[in-house]
């Protein structure tokens, strides 16, 4: 809390700071072939945060943030509006909009995550049940090696048009610390989600159209997606999956598997098969290494990596702040051999980062991204390649 | 100001402070008969203020704020700009964009309501020449025992939007406390409002067009209009009414009633007469009892009700927060025998409500609704029933 | 920075201030001849700034800022959101969306400008390469006597829409103080601006298209476009142009002119020649006496007017803040021989103002405008007067 500004009251029950945070990104797209899309270069407002966080009578926690990145910068929307109650030690009682605890990638803030990007897989599984914004509640008990949480949650704010009746979802993690030492954490954790009750258009017997799927890991010129599962009317839908981090002094790596189940209603054009009940998956391997000799500390608090701070910030006086490499091999799996979209394909990125942790408050991060498209004949493969810079504020 | 963020200088002339408030709702609707809309059942995010208030200069008051709650939180408007010159003991000049004094349900803050929304007739009435957001200046003086306020105002910010000339209105308020006591306070009031210059579309003989309307005291699903006055091309208006606020320890009761005379300027299809004079009428009447035994004052200063403040919050020292029982009975009545528009019809709505104040930041509320819609033949009546749950959270 | 709440820490090494800005208008027309849109009466929200700024880690400064201001309140886009490097004395290494240093009256910030618009021509010209809310990285070195900066500049966040690739510019401004003395400055700059790069549109052989006016230095109504240099497909913009500035006292004036060269990439229908190259200038000269005997300082560290500080405040204690009278005559020509659209001409624009500066952090505006527009034939010439008041505050 060192850079962030607050107003505490001399008692302790009071203590609310602002919060800023800012992700201004630069890209360039390198089309190959297959792409008939226009990928447009430029600048990205990814994201700007502007709230004020904090405890309130000393057993209830809030936190409330607009975000002004849509259409690079064009308008605010609701971030998170939500309390928590604390006053039972290890306990966490939490409702109104936030981003729920799922996956390991997800816990992990965006200040935090070692690339510009999370991961396809885990961006498009949170996007059903589970990303911020979400009208949400639920509990979290935490141990000193231990997290688990068991939410219900609706629909996203600002991103979900007003309309038809909202979905309900229940999503359950738990993650372990199963070896713990100075400067040495090795942590599993587990993942599962399904929609009990689909969103629905709004007039009798109106569709509930899902989309299964997520950008190529770069949200340059707006965000290209080129491959999905296409839009389909849910019956069902449940997700499952594990996720691996470990952690020793400077190095660090993390994996994570998800495997969808996904029954359709009935008979939309897309789908071969009336009710078809069918199968996605992805996961994802990554590797990092902080030359500077920094640790990045799996936080079992909650769930995810807490970022890296500089031992030396760069400043006059001579310091260089933390310089962090990292690369990870990325897949997202949307064919089913029952499924006759012409979307479908198989997305796989390779991500190569260097990142400058110039101070606590600020970070410049570099990915190069190499871009493979499978898709199934009659469908052309697609290839590019990408470069994209970060400016990062926060506090 | 216990839990509000605040910023003073060593001689308070200078004296900022943070300002946040979520309305969180999730609700759902019973349409018995008649209705043949969709009513969307979800969460609504009603109202989530960030903004900044105090005093600068010793003599100035201003207040700057954002609302993030369009569309379930897609969008942030301007909710108020004003500054207001102090200089003079027991006057308050204002200018700016403000929620001008009028009426006893609109000049209680929004976060102290004892329902989940006001009453129909109130925001009808205020909708048209004095909510929130209005451009407006004016001049409110306080005494002991006393308030009285005049102000010309004029369109909306956020809402209205750009395009012809601006609406001209002039309204007044007076607020009289009749008896005062320990914990007991009678006041009554009466407002009075009228349209000078009518706003105006884009383009010579545009149409003048008002809408005398309010949904059902319900905003879920982006809030239905279940009977309306219609869309008239306005001459002139006149709204006048009164109001009674009576607070006896932890009983209260409230109730007013408006008349509005709207004259229409020719012969658009929905009138039967050219410049016709219709006459719209509406009332409630509310109870509350706290069962915790906490007072609901009536603040003459503003000539609204002041909230409800727990003597004991609920947190894990053991105190159980305040809470509040109270019943509104209110009318809504858009017809009028000159007046054949499809819509029009008299509303009439049964509240019963439950607020849990678990501290001064925190209010969780529970409405249940009995929603009743006469209609002139050959339209049907219909009704419906809804329930909505709040989460209020506020500094 | 006595009336902006700020954080410090005990080393100084962060000091955080939260900002708010709002300037709203109040406005009529008068239109006289050849106006055939209609010119809405009524309020603007001009500005609506709500953010934070300052210094973390002793050498980085930062800001970031939304404006609520969009459709006169409706939406929010983010204004600012950069960070300067200043750990080399004189030295400002800055990055992020901003608004780059360009001319005399971009430079000058909106709270100190001596109208209530800037002039038509400075407006043009930065609307083109430098102004705010830009996606830019450059360098700023500042003396006793003198500044000089040069920036890289891309498109705008919040303003251009997300499409094809963006544009990427240079721009360099140098101001030198010639003059110096107690309560006395004169100052000239130089800025010149090229697009290297032009925006482009979605798809292969899309169209560069760049609009170039500005209003009547009104939006009152949202802002009415009296004159144009038309939308243009561009190959090669060049702008030069030279300022001056000088105070002696309580008495100012200033004056710029730019001459812009603007290549066309083909043969769009508005344009008569392929290829043409066409020319646009404009200047404007303003003069400025503050009644009450304050002196408005030049800035040589922003290369722009500061504000005027009233010495005695408007308050009950009986200052009366301080009065400024202003006039400024201002041409803005968009016309050419070798170009054939139906929009250009000539615009000339006398205002008249008071300004009333209550204190350091309210101020009133009051301008009188007389609008001329000649246009070829077989086009018709056009004015019309304008009246507005401004209601600005500030910390």
């Amino acid at each position: 809390n060192a850079g962030r500004p607050r107003i505490v009251s001399a008692d302790k029950a009071f203590d609310v700071a602002l919060r800023t945070r800012f992700h201004i990104d630069y890209g360039n797209w390198f089309p190959d072939s297959g792409i008939s899309a226009d990928l447009p270069d430029g600048f990205n407002v990814r994201r700007a945060f502007f709230g004020i966080a904090g405890t309130v009578y000393r057993d209830w926690a809030f936190e409330f943030t607009l975000d002004a990145s849509s259409s690079r910068g064009t308008s605010t929307r609701l971030q998170a509006a939500n309390i928590a109650y604390t006053g039972v030690p290890g306990w966490r009682f939490e409702i109104g909009l936030m981003q729920p605890p799922f996956t390991l990638d997800d816990a992990t803030g965006s200040n935090d995550i070692p690339f510009i990007e999370r991961s396809a897989i885990t961006n498009t599984i949170t996007n059903i049940v589970a990303s911020e914004s979400r009208a949400a509640v639920g509990v979290r008990k935490t141990g000193s090696n231990y997290m688990v949480a068991a939410y219900l949650t609706g629909d996203q704010a600002a991103i979900s048009p007003v309309g038809g009746d909202d979905q309900l979802a229940a999503i359950g993690r738990g993650a372990f610390l199963v070896h713990s030492a100075q400067n040495q954490e090795v942590a599993i954790g587990a993942s599962v989600g399904t929609v009990i009750t689909p969103r629905q258009g709004t007039g009798p017997g109106a569709a509930r159209p899902y989309l299964f799927a997520d950008r190529p890991e770069n949200r340059i010129g707006g965000g290209t997606l080129l491959v999905s599962g296409g839009t389909l009317d849910l019956e069902d839908y449940t997700v499952w999956g594990g996720d691996i981090g470990a952690s020793f002094n400077n190095f660090w790596a993390a994996a994570e598997y998800y495997a969808q189940d996904v029954e359709t209603r009935d008979s939309p054009a897309t789908v071969a098969d009336e009710g078809a009940d069918l199968s996605f998956e992805g996961y994802y391997v990554s590797l990092g290494y902080i030359l500077t000799g920094e640790h990045r500390k799996y936080n079992i608090g909650t769930g995810g990596w807490a970022g890296v701070v500089p031992s030396a910030p760069f400043n006059s006086q001579g310091g260089i702040g933390a310089w962090e490499l990292a690369v990870r091999y990325s897949v997202n799996d949307l064919q089913d051999p029952d499924y006759v979209t012409p979307l479908e394909g198989k997305q796989t990125v390779w991500t190569f980062g260097v990142n400058w942790y110039v101070n606590a408050a600020i970070r410049f991060m570099l990915n190069y991204q190499m871009i493979d498209i499978e898709r199934p004949a009659p469908l052309v493969d697609a290839d590019a390649d990408a470069i994209i810079g970060r400016l990062q504020f926060q506090f």
